[in-house]
Order: C-alpha cells, then sequence, then structure tokens
C-alpha cells in the first residue's frame, strides 16, 4: 500500500513491531502517532520543514560542557516542568525543574557556614528543617544547594569573576533535622539568549526572565529525593517565569531582619534577609 | 494558577500570545499542544527524558557539511514523507523525499551523455519525456538527477575513490520534452548508520536499507517542480523503504535490453537495462 497522508501513521507505526523492548517500541508509537498528528494539522511547506530542520541542528551544535540548548528548548516549551510535575510528590514538597547550572559538584560545607564567597551586599540566612510527612524530623539528609549570585549568574557561567563553587553547598541536616546556611540574596535572571532558543523567544514576544530561586535537591535515607527551588517572595518575573517553574507552594517570604538572637546565632551583621522553609520528603515508594 | 500536569498546555499555549507572525504562533501552539500530549500519553522518568535530550543532541552534534542526521531522523519516522505527501502534486508524477545527497551542484551535461564517470557493470539507460498534465511535451525541462553507483555510494561519500560528479547531471529536454541519459543501474543501499539514528533503527530491529533508485528535480516554466525518484521495480527492501519513500506509481521497470536500434541510438553496447518513464508536471499554481 502507497504511504499517503492517510497511511503514514500506520506505516511507520508498523515498522517498531520488532523493537525488543516493549518500553522503547510504546515510546516509539507514541512519539509516531502525535508528530505525525503535529504536521497533519500544521501542514508545513517544504520550505517551513528545512527550517524546523535548520532550528533543531542548531540547537543541538550550541551543546557543549557548559550549555545545554535542549535542555532550554525543554524548559521553554514547559517540557521540563510536565516531566517533573508526572514525577513529583503528592504529600512532600513539590518538586521543580533542575534547570542547564547543576552541572558541577557542590563542595561539602558545615551547617552555618557561607556559600556566598565573594562577600555580596545583601546578606541573607536560610534555615529550616527536613521532615518526613508524618512530621518527625530526618537527620543526616543531604541538602546540595546551587544559586546565582546577587547578578544573577551562576559561578560556571563566570570563571574568571566567580571562584568554583561560589553559590553552591552541600550541607547535611543536623541531629533534629536542621539545617541552616549564609548566603546572598539571588537575583533574577534571563537564561542564555544567544542562542536558537533565545531567538526564538525573541521572534514569538516572550521575555527570558527567571524568578529570583535558590535551588536544591534533597536526599534522605527511606525517602524519595526532591529537586526543587524556593523562589524570593515578590521577585520580578514571579508570575512569568520563563520556564514555567513557579508552584505556590515554593514562594518563601525572605523576611529583613534585625534580630539580635539570630545575628548572634547565624554569624551575620544585621540587616540581613531571613529564608525559612520545611523540606518535607515522602516515604520511598516500595520498588 | 500553579503549573500542573493539568494546567501545563494552557499556560505554555498563553506564553504565544504576543507572537507578531501569526503561523509562527499557530505552529508553536500545536506543537505545544502534540508535545504535551505525548509527554502525557508516555508519563517519561526523569532518567528517560534525560536519555530524549542526550538522543537529540547527538543528533545534532552528528551533523556537519556532509551529514543531516536531523533529516535522517525525520526520514525514518516517515515525516520528511509526510510533509512531501503534503505538498505534493495531485495529478502530475508523485513527489518523494529529497534525501540528504543532494547536497552538491549538479554538471550541466547534454542529452544522451553518461553521468557514469567510472564505467560500471551494468550499463543502463533512461529515457522519456517531460509532459504537462493535458499530454502536451515539455521543451526546456531542467532534469535534476542523481544517484548512487553500483556500490551503493554517492559521490560525496566516497571523495577518494568517486570523481565530484559521479552519478549526477543536469539535463533540459529537447524540443519535443525527450530526454535520455546513460547511466549504471542503481544499488539497494543503506542510510548511514553510524550515528545516533543508526543506533535507533537497531534498538528497534529496524533495518536501515533503501530500495534502488534515481533521484529527480524536475523544472518547467509554468510548471510546479517536483522531487522524486525512480525506483528499481523488483529491488531488494522495495516494500520496506527505510524512510517509507516508495510510491507504486514510482516504480519502473529497467528492462534488460539488446534492441538493435536502441544500442546504436544511445550509443551503447548491448545488453543493456532501459528505463523508460515520463515526468508529468502540474501547471503551476496561481499565488
Amino acid at each position: 500500500m502507497d504511504f499517503t497522508v492517510e497511511t503514514a501513521t500506520d506505516a511507520v507505526m508498523e515498522s517498531f513491531q520488532q523493537t525488543g523492548n516493549p518500553r522503547l517500541r510504546q515510546v516509539m508509537e507514541s512519539l509516531t502517532r502525535h508528530l505525525h498528528d503535529f504536521v497533519r494539522d500544521i501542514e508545513p511547506t517544504l520550505k517551513e520543514w528545512e527550517e524546523a530542520i535548520g532550528f533543531l541542528t542548531a540547537v543541538g551544535q550550541k551543546c557543549d560542557d557548559t550549555r545545554q540548548e535542549f535542555v532550554l528548548l525543554s524548559d521553554i516549551l514547559g517540557v521540563s516542568m510536565l516531566v517533573e510535575s508526572l514525577n513529583g510528590s503528592e504529600e512532600g514538597t513539590e518538586s521543580t525543574v533542575l534547570g542547564p547550572f547543576h552541572m558541577t559538584e557542590s563542595p561539602s560545607r558545615e551547617l552555618g557556614a557561607s556559600i556566598d564567597l565573594l562577600g555580596g551586599n545583601r546578606p541573607c540566612v536560610v534555615s529550616g528543617r527536613a521532615l518526613a510527612t508524618d512530621g518527625t524530623p530526618l537527620p543526616d539528609t543531604e541538602l546540595d544547594v546551587w544559586q546565582c549570585d546577587e547578578n544573577g549568574f551562576y559561578d560556571v557561567q563566570q570563571p574568571d569573576v566567580q571562584p568554583p563553587g561560589n553559590g553552591r553547598g552541600l550541607f547535611r541536616t543536623d541531629a533534629e533535622g536542621h539545617f541552616w546556611f549564609r548566603t546572598v540574596v539571588p537575583s533574577p535572571y534571563p537564561i542564555p539568549t544567544d542562542g536558537p532558543v533565545g531567538d526564538l523567544l525573541k521572534a514569538t514576544g516572550r521575555h527570558p526572565y527567571r524568578p529570583a530561586h535558590i535551588h536544591f535537591i534533597a536526599h534522605a535515607d527511606g525517602h524519595r529525593p526532591v529537586t526543587t527551588h524556593v523562589f524570593v517572595a515578590d521577585s520580578p518575573y514571579i508570575d512569568s517565569d520563563a520556564v514555567f517553574a513557579v508552584k505556590s507552594g515554593l514562594i518563601t517570604e525572605f523576611t529583613e531582619s534585625g534580630d539580635e538572637q539570630d545575628t548572634q546565632r547565624f554569624g551575620v551583621s544585621a540587616p540581613f534577609a531571613h529564608a525559612r522553609f520545611d523540606i518535607v520528603l515522602e516515604p520511598e515508594t516500595p520498588q
């Protein structure tokens, strides 16, 4: 039977019949169905098809050791967040995107240490507890933290300006599940726009900015790990994150504080911003 | 409103509201809808999502001046043929995929010239007419022809073995629309398998072969151009082309001939293979 607009999808789906891995077969059949539906919906001209091939090629070729343009594309199309949401916790702290800057190992630091190696202008204390969904404290929870500096750049983006590990730290909660560390209030920043994804944002009238946030990955024995952010309440772009990662439960007040006991306890000078939140982890799903 | 599995698609579609170009907006909205449907259908794990990002990145990075891996991916998913079919002729010769080897200019040749610069074993004559859909001959029709050699390779794949332009020719039909040239019978061949698309074919139990064919692009004043192949009847893989390009109307007998008049007329020695077909072009659609 001839390959036509009508028979195309069956023909391609049939070609995957011999796939050994049943999950791969399911994925390829579903991809074929949805991709063909998309093509039939928009009816691209040959020139548009060539432009799409050229765009995808440019996205791949923009990737290197410190840049992942396909992750950015997935991010701005809401696919990364959709996958996160499909895999997210139901009762614990909500997850959000990993983002492209978790590409280097965070240095181990003592509780209370500062991850701001440059001495920024807006000192900040982050504190809280790791808890199980039933409220039990989770001691020895590993917290991998990374954030941009006050100018909106991660250490890996500015190897000539920032020391490696600036804005990064690997902490472990104490015997009561507490964590605390010092940093600076992060800044909103644009995702990298000097590639094809930036061109697409421009062509579609979208801004590239993300509201200010601190990244976390929390691991505790016997619990599902969570990859998430804490968003700075009232940050610019909190309602229009370029990568759709904001969830209202992750928005946290960074309260201006002059509390004397706290300045002593955390080793900061007043005034400082204080972000308080707990990280709640679900029990591991039995496999 | 929070970004959830349910609200994701509306949120991303809304982000394209400010797109200046209405066609781009339509494409991005349709892409969002179909891509999200696919993701919701397969519910990828985070690891599978990472594998997909890695695959697409590898496809982009395999591309260079003489290799277009995203075209190959489009080909083996039937997308190239679907786009061709959506843009194809309704009454004239059917179109099929351009393929990745039309990357160099074909040398102008006189009618009757040979495009086989190596002196192959199975001489072949290709002849026919360019006609309008009402049967009127189309003189001065430009025929851009390219094919692989008897071992299944195009000149650009073997710069050390084949002279540039081997298997390629740019012809013009005579005053009665006739064309004829000499060549060798092409061979079936595998699409390049040393990249991520080859890995995907292997993982899905698909072979990489294409049935033997000669490529054409025909242009005539006042008519819609056509990009197509002539397939060698009874070629291996004629029923399972890796890129789904076979249409029954494009399959042509390469008849073994010893006709003395023909050997003289075409300047070949008997026996030779003779492929006869006409190329029919539709009137240009008024813009």
